[in-house]
Order: C-alpha cells, then sequence, then structure tokens
C-alpha cells in the first residue's frame, strides 16, 4: 500500500487489532444479550444512511437521499435512552442539517479515525467499546467495525466490510438498513 | 416504552381500540363491498406518496419525490367524487405544492395525531370511518390504520404495520403503491 | 365516469375506435415492416422519459430525471432521418430543456387531446397513422396508443395501457425503455 | 448510417480496427495479467460513474448522481500509482466538480473523440493501450473500448458495447460497476 492511500482509510483499524482474514461475518455467541446491553448507536453517512449517491450540480455536492423510516429509527432508539451518533469522513452542512433534524447529539464529520471518535464517546458516556454498535459501508469503516459491540453493515458494502461485521443487512445503503438494524435493537430490548 | 416515543407515534391508537397483535395482516369478510362503498381516502406522505427519501441540502429538505401515477390516479378518485386527504407528520411546502398541484382538498401537515384529524373529516363531511381508506408505512400511521374501513401499506412499510393492514400493496412507496390502491378502489366502484 | 374525468383523459380515444377489451397487448401481423416503415417516433414524458419521479421542491416541480441512454437513441433515430416528437399533458421549462438539448423539432406541452396532436403531425409531413409509433404510460395515452401504427409501453404502465400496445418494454420508464423501442426500430431498420 | 450519426459515435472505432460481430464479450487469454499491469484507467460519466439520469431542471440538466464507492475506488486506485482519466462527449461544471473532489488529474469534456484523448494520454504518460483500462455504456464508447488492454462495461450497459468489452460488471452504471472494475484491478495488484 502506497502512503498516500494509508491515509484515506482509517489507521486506527491498524494498530488496535489485527484484521481476521476470515471469509465470512464475524459470529456473536449471544447476539440477543449484546444487542439488549447496546448504549450506543453510530452510524456512517454515505452509503449507510444515504443511498450511496453524491448527487452533484454546480457547484458541487448539492443533496444527499436519507430515508424516512431510518429517520423515525433513530428517533425511537433515543427514546429508549440509546446515545445516537453520527461519524463521517466528509464535510457538509447537508449532515449537520440531517443531524439537527433527527436531534442526533453526536454528529462528527471530517472524521479521518473513526475508532479515535468511539474512544472520545466512549469516555465522555462512560459506555464500553463492547455497548456499542456501529455500522458503515466502505474499507475506511473497518476499524471502527473492529472496535464495537456490535459491527453492521448495508447489503451492498464492500467485501472488505461483509468479512468483520456481525450482521449484514438485507437492505442496501439508504434504503432502510440503518432502520433494520435499530428494529433488531428495540426488539432485543423487548420494545416492540 | 419511554415517554418520549409517546409524543412521538400518534397517541390515537391506544386509547381507541387495543392493537391486534397477529402475525397476519387483517382479513376482510368482503373487501369489494368496502371499497365500492369508499367516500374518503387519506394518504401518509413520506414513504406513501414519496420513495421515502429525504433528500437533504445545505438548507435542510429540498425535495421529495413524488410518482407521476399516483397523482393521476388521486385525480381520477376525484373524478368519482372520492374526498382525497392528505395527512402527514412532517411540515413543508413541499407537500402543499404538491398538493395544490393535484387538487387535493384536504392537506394536513404537521400531525401528530392522525386518528384525530380523521375524526375531524368524519365530522365535516358525515363519513363513517367505515367508508374511509387510509395508507401509511410506519409506526406513527398506526392509530389510523386501526380506525379506517379500508387499511392498506406499501411493500416496504414496517412490520408493525404490515400485521394491521387490509391490503398489503406490491409496489412500494413512491413507486405507485398508492395508484395500485386506487385501481383497486376504481375497479370495485366499476370504473375500468 | 363523472364530468370532470373526461377533461382528465384524451377525449380522442372515445369518438376514433372502440377500445377494445382484449385481456392481452394487441398482436401485430408483421411487426418488423410496420418497424422498418415508421417515420415518426412520439413519446409521453412523465414515467416514460423519466422515471415517473415528480421531484417537487418548495417552488413546486423541480426536477426531472430524464436517462442518457434515451437521449442517445433519440440522436441515433433522428440521425436516420425519423421524425421524433414529445407530446406531454404536463408543460414546463423541464421539458423544454430536454427538447433542446436532444434537438428534438416536435414539442407539444399541455396537450389534452394527444390524438389532435398525431392528426396535426400527420398533416405536417404528410405521414400516415400507419407510420408513426407512440410509446405512453398512462390512461391519458390510450388513445394515441390506439391511433398509430405502433404503441408500445414501458414495463410500468398501467393495466389499460397494458391491453391495448403492440410492445411492452422489459424495462421501467426513465431506465431506458425508449432506448428499447427505439433500439429495435434501427434493428428493423439494418442499422444495427 | 446517415452523415449526422457519424459525427455522434466516435469515428475512432471505424479505422482502427474493424468491429468483430460477435455474440459475445471478447475473452482475455490471461486477465489477471493484464489487470495486474494496468496503469491508466479511464472512465465515461452518464451512465458509468452516474445512474445514467439526467435530472433537469428549468435551467438544463442541474445534478449527476455519483456513487461515493466508486469514488473510493478511484482514490484507491490513485494510491497504487495508476493514473485515472473521466472522458466524455457531454461537458458541464457538474463532473468538473466532481473530477476535483475525487483529484482525478485527467478530466476530458466535450469528448467526440475518445479514442483521441487516449492516444493523447499514450503519448503524454507513454503508457501503452495495452496498459489502459476504459469503462463505458454506449455506441460512442465502442472504439475507446476497442482500443483499450481491458474493457469493461456496467450491467445495463447497450448491446453493441455488450459485444466488445471483456468485462461486464455485475452492477449497473451509478451503482458501484466503477468499483467493481477497480476491486478487480486492485486484487490483481495483490492490494486487497
Amino acid at each position: 500500500m502506497g502512503k498516500e492511500k494509508q491515509t484515506l482509510v482509517s489507521g486506527a483499524h491498524k494498530g488496535l487489532r489485527p484484521l481476521k482474514k476470515t471469509a465470512h461475518s464475524r459470529t456473536l455467541k449471544n447476539p440477543q444479550k449484546v444487542l439488549r446491553n447496546l448504549k450506543l448507536f453510530a452510524s456512517d453517512v454515505d452509503g449507510v444512511l444515504t443511498d450511496a449517491g453524491m448527487y452533484y450540480g454546480e457547484s458541487g455536492e448539492e443533496l444527499k437521499k436519507f430515508h424516512t423510516r431510518d429517520g423515525m429509527g433513530l428517533k425511537l432508539l433515543q427514546a429508549e435512552g440509546v446515545i445516537t451518533a453520527i461519524i463521517t469522513m466528509e464535510n457538509t452542512k447537508i449532515v449537520e442539517r440531517r443531524g439537527m433534524k433527527l436531534g442526533i447529539p453526536e454528529v462528527f464529520q471530517g472524521a479521518r479515525d473513526k475508532v479515535a471518535v468511539l474512544l472520545h464517546l466512549s469516555e465522555k458516556y462512560g459506555i464500553p467499546y463492547e455497548q456499542m454498535a456501529y455500522i458503515g459501508d466502505d474499507v475506511n469503516d473497518v476499524g471502527a467495525l473492529m472496535t464495537v459491540g456490535y459491527a453492521a453493515a448495508p447489503a451492498d458494502c464492500v467485501e472488505q466490510v461483509r468479512r468483520v461485521v456481525h450482521y449484514v443487512c438485507k437492505k442496501k445503503g439508504g434504503e432502510g438498513a440503518v432502520r433494520e438494524v435499530i428494529d433488531r435493537i428495540l426488539a432485543a430490548k423487548d420494545v416492540q
């Protein structure tokens, strides 16, 4: 790997622990217990909370397409006392706006090291990594996915992500994948 | 359920009648008769009249994607004398514009209690709930769906909605699900 | 049918010839011959040249999503000397712009009577209906579809259209359905 | 073919070598070796880097929908030292913006003769055609596809393109087709 790429993907997954090269997703011994105890839910944006579309106009990126039922899911999760967070390498007012609308308390943009953000959140709220969930779709999410207790990915994630998550959604990013994970969390918490 | 969530979903479905926890959609004894006698058709917006996409730009939500054949369907329904209504928890000029374009007489935005809106419409037009249809996709639609005589949902509705509707569309929201229901109504009324 | 709907759908298909109530699409004896002799190709817009999406913003309809390969197809057809036309009941600058970009010589908007437009084109160019193709998706296209020599529809057309066309595309509107028809025309003309 | 069309499609594929009329895609003897040695990756825009949607507003084309994981792929490719290029017949600020965002060094718009662009790049970088990859979807890409060492197309390419490429993606344009090809290149280069 060249130097440039090292700055593209989260450096965090290099040092923390070795990336297991398994053919399949990782298996949890007791997923219901993990889901039930989750206290923080963090999500990537592009390709996870959106349909991966980068809608460009003459002045650059103009739109992101979020999903209404993901939004409802995040609000239901907050109502259960789960901390919600957004962690993205991109940096736009669009995400700021969506985060405000949904009342998401922790929005991190321009995050090149997503594990560092998880560490910060862990210290701020006193929540161990084991009680955090993260959903991501691409190589720069691998570090965060390896760190949390419950790692998920939308159906159309890249192969490197598929290998390391605990759950691959039936739905694609922007089509309700985030809600799919949230509904599993709420079901484990006996909310539904 | 926490207190906060109670304000998210329509409080109406708590008091009116108990939410039946059945695994499948509800079954009507004579659906053709119910459809034939319908006098009011109400629809949710996001995820029903739209593709569930929340298209955000720098200034917030900028676009909703409606479907042209849903629009034609609503106009055909009006031509048969059926009252058309839109009931949504959101509040945007976008919906106001679309409602105007389609000549929809009853547009309710910011509606936290959708059953209260149905009650208002029932009294205004003298139409009993049994002669109303409603189509919705998410947990905040359950109260309205339990209230009307004909309850429908787009193919991609949440599980809690699927359990309580009389008809689950083959089509997703924003892909003509509303037209699909309207075509069933028009067929029952012997229009087609 | 009430009075209002009569003004919604093209009145033309009432008088010209009776609408055959057959279960299937109409069959041509020699479709290759019909395709080879076509001199004019007319298309509806919403749901045919677009994905049926009505993208609304605060000021009303803001976007239509056309398809790049449909555009290339229309240019290839013009290069073969086939007259291209757009006939739509809607009226927007959006369609005017797309028509200009593709060099379409005949753009008719606000067309409530699409058969009257075909009559006008027939007289202007001296082309009989038998040498015209039309593609449409909804009830207001039935008159035009019954009039032309080659009638086509996108995969997601309404049932009433499916019954009367000679060809139902494999592709949906806005996903290359128009190019699919054009490729059949070009193949019959031995261009490909 | 009429004169007008000759200016539409790249003139290059006429003279350079005869277009083989085979029913299937072309086969490479050793695709892994070809992929491993690639030094330049060029892509068409509409229908390849985008979903083929031409999003029109009142002032003409307003948006193109790119894909976030294609963007990551192009950056990963650059990190490996592969030259990235965009070659399109269209001419918009939108593409200029997307190219800038992704740090693509070679962006050619208004390119009627795509093979001439490949020739220019070959001379500028001293890279033979055999070490170039190109991905395109329509008839005006055939010349470029016949010229390069590795020719690919998105799943929804036209038949004339399908016949001449070495690889047809599982994914459609704008849904990650470009990333699919890039992941094959990176795998051959032992990066993944």
